[in-house]
């Protein structure tokens, strides 16, 4: 049965709004006043460019927010709402359906309201606007430009496995039979598709970490903002780098490839001060998820990457992503 | 010279921000709380069906952020902030400049700054995504269910300039020769591409009007949003609507169709009681725009359109403006 946008609207994206929150069907959304500074991040994600055709849409209403949320979470702020901009070549009720059931989900495991949007027809593939508002206290956000000659570096969670999955859906085979290429594409799929924002982490940093940042770029370039930021050196050690369990097998340089180049990660990387290591794991074990010291903030400029033995490594290939280029 | 996505957002889109505000570079921008509630708008504009794909681009730049600080005006919101996502299909310095010289014009006047954004490469058209944040005390938000029996129907400025310009450019002639025409065009045309929005109206009739919105898909429909959300119906004086002056001359049947189901006028659409009248004229002339009253809330449902003489007029063709239809 053919319907229309107000339908689509009213079917899928109309769910109840907390007591106090204006949500759509006025000119604007009403937030209450959170008495904390806003914290807001945008993203425009294009069909072929950010995501594949034929991804499935639940993992894709997952993930169009997951990375947004993540952002609140490099922040160390605490979602009060988002709003969603949906492109769409025609109106189909089962995507409708999935992508907003994927969306609400995690809307919800965040309590982060969608509290307004708008949907128009796309001339050509899907297009998607996601803008997320979250609380923190100023002197507490954890900026890119906080980090201290000094500080050591933290990870959380695992790396490399989410550009893993991309590579083996981009045909790469990486040196593995079709079998076991699309064995590892089922243990790594997950990661890229389903990335889970650390906002439980990000909160519990406020106070105990100096900069902070979400992986999407790749581990390398992204600390690479936050040393230009913070003017400042670091060196890695390699070894200390926590592998994705799908990378195991590989070869060094494939995998310093994927966990440190890679991207598509959205876990947090951190610094801070080596006398609050026990305040970092406290906030780790609270937030329920592992972290890892990976390396120093140092003075100077440059960013080393050393072997078991404290050698220089070469870098990954790593040139900052530019979608123009 | 070619140039890549990290030099065009420095050189076009990197111009201060306010003190106390953290603008582009982090993982998120942050506001300083207002202390009021948070208003928020989005939209998403596609060529080809927002926007002509030769409009200029500096206009482009201008509207884009116009029709979102218009609902910012109708909530009676003061702007704080504004967040821009460009898909573009290549990057075009000469473009790049206008585009962000009318952003930023009226971004200025309006004192909202740009604090974060996101650029990415488009696989077809250009996209542009636009959120604007506004501070608005709770109490005084003038929201659609805000309508009441027995209150004045008011608009700002004049109706259907914009939609003649665009009826024009779509090639169409209302009987005009060719020269008339474009003589019109010359006149109609900048009230579609550079609407103003009425922020200082909006917020001057805070405590003042019941419900308000503005006016983007036609009067009538606009004002069919308020009568439901408010559960009553609305009687409209069709000689008490001001015109635009390119519509001087057309037969009354198109000048209803224009005026009154048109649309892209951004003109503030309001109710406000009787005795609030001369508060009304006051805020008007504090804002510097004319405002005329054009009719009355009454209980019950429906909307009728009458003459001089008082008979009903048939409503113009103004079925909701559906992007799938």
């Amino acid at each position: 049965m053919p319907f229309g946008e107000f339908d689509a609207i009213r079917r899928f994206f109309s769910r109840p709004v907390p007591a106090g929150v204006l949500g759509p069907g006025d000119d604007c959304a009403l937030l209450p006043p959170s008495g904390q500074s806003l914290a807001i991040s945008t993203d425009l994600l294009i069909e072929g460019r950010h995501f594949f055709s034929d991804v499935h849409p639940r993992a894709l209403g997952h993930k169009a927010l997951a990375v947004n949320l993540s952002d609140l979470a490099a922040m160390g702020a605490q979602p009060l709402g988002c709003v969603l901009g949906l492109a769409l070549p025609s109106l189909d009720a089962d995507w409708l359906s999935e992508f907003s059931a994927g969306w609400y989900a995690l809307a919800d495991a965040a309590a982060c309201p969608l509290v307004g949007g708008d949907t128009t027809r796309a001339v050509a593939g899907i297009t998607l606007s996601v803008t997320v508002f979250g609380a923190v206290p100023d002197a507490q956000a954890l900026r890119r430009s906080a980090a201290r000659a000094g500080d050591e570096i933290w990870v959380s969670g695992q790396l490399g496995d989410a550009a893993l999955a991309l590579r083996l859906l981009q045909g790469e085979r990486l040196g593995w039979s079709e079998t076991e290429a699309s064995a590892k594409l089922a243990q790594a799929r997950r990661a890229l598709e389903w990335p889970q924002p650390q906002l439980a982490l990000g909160q519990a940093l406020r106070s105990v970490a100096h900069a902070a940042l979400d992986i999407s770029d790749g581990l390398l370039q992204d600390l690479g903002h936050i040393l230009s930021a913070s003017a400042c050196a670091a060196r890695i050690h390699w070894p200390n780098v926590p592998l994705g369990p799908s990378l195991a097998g590989l070869p060094a340089t494939i995998q310093q490839g994927l966990a440190l180049g890679g991207g598509d990660d959205y876990q947090l990387c951190f610094t801070a001060a080596a006398s609050a290591r026990q305040r970092v794991l406290a906030a780790a074990q609270a937030a329920g998820v592992a972290v890892h010291c990976i390396g120093a903030i140092e003075a100077g400029r440059g960013l080393m990457l050393l072997d078991e033995a404290g050698r220089p490594l070469p870098l990954p290939d790593q040139r900052g992503f530019d979608h123009f280029s």
